[in-house]
């Protein structure tokens, strides 16, 4: 954040300033979803909805899993919610009691932990590091794990590392935290802009985990505030309820907006901007590490790279802060994502267009060559 | 909501259904918001805002207050949140922590309780009759305040009474308040759909309590799920924090809406609903004395009368479904609001025109006299 403010505070005073610490699309709403948008308007009639979500969505989502993310789900166990910011707190609420405890990696996204400690719950961080791919693993579950652990939190692929836990050790978490009697967590809200093998959902393995995603990365759709859980059966009308009293129900427009997400002519846009995201990841991390950066492990999704830096610094928010002053190349310190090795890794954003990435690429070759 | 699920199903299977049950305004969101909306959609560029929302909505909301609500407040003390849900959650979940005790008045909003035991702390239902308007009153707080009571929840005027705390009573609460060293915390999403007097915000006695309000009712926006918050100066950047953690942003095309609220000419909308609501308040209430409830003190604002039915029933959900099931007319059980003597009253919404409300009442009037 401060260095986003400080970003933005130079860009005002007319400095040139390359954007790699957005975590948002720099992509528009796509314009069929402008366009359900507009038609919703028409009548005015923007009423609560069911806390659920709209019927018609729910099975949108629904089918979009069987046809594109590899599992068939019943729409019925899905849930639309005011962006994965709900469906999180949501899903929490119902799961953890004062003091149970949570697994997360470190690094994470930090909102993660404030989701858990708001509720009067435990977050407990494993260092985990590029060997895991940055990911937990039922090893590192198991060791972790206490008679006040309730959960464990999953990102696939992860904010900040864009890496993904594969397949065969998905489903050893998945027995791992089903013999401890816990639940499972995972959130895929980057799966839709996963780049290097079939998209394939976590639900494929098991029933009896929540998942939780959203409009915002894939269907650039930030703005509007929309996400869901998918979540097993027996749990939703607890859930229901549990949104009723803290939500009342998911925005009205942005459900309508989201129904046209699903049509082949948004789902060509949203491939395309796919295609985009790679093409600046393949560009980027090989260019990070000539830079002399270290990238271990290739990040699968999303739209970050969480680079080594340990051979300029080890105090990232200072060459983050100097990187930004000296440059305008803006970018996101390691101690934001958790307390393991934050202090020696930089996390960048492809979130700008290839040649400001490569005029970003360009200014930090130069700057580092003189560390 | 059993008794909305089944007045739907009814209405489904071909009966005439009077729904004074709802609890959101039947007018459709104002022309000019719509238009605004429109506009903002034009280039597709829905990206979140800050947190605290658009500035120019903050200003605009702190300006109404000088021009509407009779007070100047600092534009910076305004946060706008997603719906009046968020903007509790969040004062909440800076106040209060584990075992902190919230004192409400019972009856009240369900959904209120709901928030304070999610966070882990304990909502204390206080009963509340005629005698006090329904409210909490500085001597009702005195007596229930104990050494781990943070705050006291008043809404005015309130869900499901419609009843408002009289200014110097909210003098008296404002000063035993402070001297118990807690926090109060005033709900006045009802207050511009407020009848009898010039509309006063809370605000205007004091700078440090928090002001919870929403686009919802007076604005007839509830499925934009857009709110506020008023905030002492000092707190506005720890919930600033909050609100990045668990919400990221409200909706950007909401706000960007609700930027045409505080025109003339939707101003001029709003206060002709306010009228219109106003009659359907003046018809309904003696209305419902004639048919034999008592309603002892008249509701100031909002769109609800909490009616004593004690004439006719004990057992208040047992009413209501009779009553729906005999006559088609759906109204809200007692027991919903909290504990004290729900079971006796039932609770009228005028959320449908004055011709419904006419029938409504018809049907009702020959039902009770079968009692």
């Amino acid at each position: 954040m401060e260095v986003q403010t400080a970003a933005r505070a130079l860009e005002a005073a007319g400095r040139s300033v390359i954007h790699m610490e957005i975590g948002e699309p720099d992509f528009r709403t796509p314009e069929p979803v402008l366009e359900a948008a507009r038609a919703a308007l028409v009548d005015g009639a923007i009423y609560y909805t069911s806390a659920l979500g709209l019927p018609a969505l729910r099975e949108a989502i629904a089918r979009h899993y069987a046809e594109t993310l590899g599992v068939r789900i019943d729409a019925e166990r899905v849930i639309v919610t005011a962006g994965s910011s709900a469906a999180l707190l949501l899903v929490l609420a119902l799961l953890i009691d004062r003091d149970d405890e949570v697994l997360l990696a470190d690094p994470g996204y930090p909102c993660n932990r404030h989701f858990v400690r708001v509720l009067e719950g435990t977050p407990v961080g494993i260092p985990v590091g590029p060997d895991a791919h940055y990911q937990l693993t039922a090893d590192l579950i198991a060791r972790h794990w206490t008679s006040r652990t309730r959960s464990a939190l999953i990102a696939s692929p992860s904010n900040p590392t864009g890496t993904m836990v594969e397949p065969a050790e998905m489903q050893r978490i998945v027995r791992e935290v089903r013999e401890a009697r816990g639940t499972l967590i995972v959130d895929e809200i980057y799966l839709g802009l996963s780049y290097d093998r079939e998209r394939r959902s976590a639900l494929a393995l098991d029933d009896e985990m929540f998942v939780i995603s959203s409009f915002s990365k894939y269907f650039s759709m930030t703005g509007w505030r929309l996400g869901w859980i998918v979540a097993p059966q027996r749990h939703v009308r607890h859930l229901e309820k549990l949104a009723q009293n803290l939500y009342i129900s998911p925005s009205t427009i942005a459900q309508h907006a989201a129904l046209a997400c699903f049509e082949p002519r948004t789902i060509d846009i949203a491939e395309s901007r796919r295609g985009a995201f790679r093409e600046r990841r393949d560009y980027l991390v090989p260019a990070l590490r000539d830079c002399g950066f270290a990238v271990p492990v290739m990040p699968g999704g999303g739209f970050f790279v969480y680079a080594d830096a340990s051979r300029f610094t080890d105090d990232s928010l200072a060459f983050c802060r100097d990187l930004l002053q000296s440059t305008g190349v803006a970018c996101t310190p390691g101690v934001d994502f958790g307390k393991h090795d934050g202090h020696r890794h930089v996390r960048f954003a492809y979130t700008v267009g290839l040649e400001r990435l490569q005029e970003g690429v360009s200014r930090l070759s130069g700057y580092v060559q003189g560390k």
